[in-house]
């Protein structure tokens, strides 16, 4: 797979050593996420919202009530801001200059398409797929009318760049010796165990 | 304490039942992160990116390397958006349209403040103890040439919003004796164990 031809605009700026245009990278970073924040511009403010996603191929799709306001500005061609960020870890250095935090970062620019057909079908069991972590389907599909009030967006992966720090402490020759705790502390987003809904009717799978 | 008096512009408009101002709760959703996404809007076009935060008292700290686009246009009084995102669960509900997730949720709009002088000196130390997580302090602070090239940006709390989702699925009357396995499968995020560096002199501290 060859890199992003990302354009000079959307590539990383601040510590382009931690930059990267590999596909593979930025897949996986994807692909591990739940959670990403969609910047837009309203009136000329910044907005960040918070979505569950998931990648389909070179794309990543969201979906949303299309009433919400991010929903009716995607839509109406409004260019985006994607991030994704998983935090590995806090870093502590010998000098406080030099403390950092490890993590994986994601970020995509452009503007989304509305997915509608049998696409839109499609998208939403991939939507609904991620949800259910590898469980058995066999909840009620979406009928017409809450299909209707979903919208399914598709936001192309090409102006796409990743950053990542990984490892321990980068700290000055000088301040090598200093009797201070350096190292990594990592951290990591955990499942816990499930939990089932009081109400459930029994049903064979856990 | 009382609510934030948040303006309508930046009230929650979707799903405002899962909406709070209460200070209280705000500042235990900023007080559990690391990382927020932090907006701004360049030559229109919008940008998300992720920064390491504190929270101190009824603001946000920041602090990032002078020369980055991100603290060039906040420091110019560019409107930001804050946010920070908790994932704490995915909702397995009985139909696809009611799948959903467990998140706590905070937004903050406004325009960042320069911090200079010993109020500079102090937020830093705020940062570092954050990053150092109880640690014993001891590491070198920053000397004059790293604190120049070091901003550091309060984001004050006034026009604020929270965002909660908590509990089971929330299905439909019709639905709850699908055979189909429902409930919460709750996320968290959690330190490992740290590691020391390698190339560390001996310390009493772990």
């Amino acid at each position: 797979m060859c890199d992003y031809q990302t354009s000079k605009s959307y590539r990383v700026r601040q510590a382009p050593k931690r930059a990267s245009y590999d596909r593979a990278l930025v897949h996986s970073i994807l692909d591990e996420g739940y959670v990403a924040h969609i910047a837009f511009v309203v009136d000329g403010l910044p907005v960040a919202l918070p979505m569950f996603y998931v990648r389909d191929g070179e794309s990543v799709l969201l979906h949303g009530s299309r009433k919400s306001r991010l929903v009716k500005h995607l839509v109406g061609g409004a260019p985006f801001c994607l991030t994704v960020t998983h935090l590995d870890g806090l870093v502590l250095a010998r000098s406080a200059f030099h403390h950092s935090m490890n993590y994986r970062s994601v970020m995509v620019h452009g503007r989304a398409e509305r997915v509608t057909g049998e696409e839109k079908t499609r998208a939403m069991a991939l939507i609904t797929a991620r949800v259910r972590q590898g469980r058995p389907s066999g909840e009620r599909p979406a009928n017409e009318q809450e299909a209707k009030a979903t919208e399914m967006l598709r936001l192309p992966l090409v102006e796409v760049a990743a950053k990542v720090r990984t490892g321990g402490p980068l700290d000055d020759e000088a301040d090598m010796a200093l009797p201070v705790w350096a190292g990594v502390i990592p951290m990591q987003l955990v499942f816990g165990e499930p939990v089932r809904d009081v109400a459930s009717v029994p049903v064979a799978v856990a």
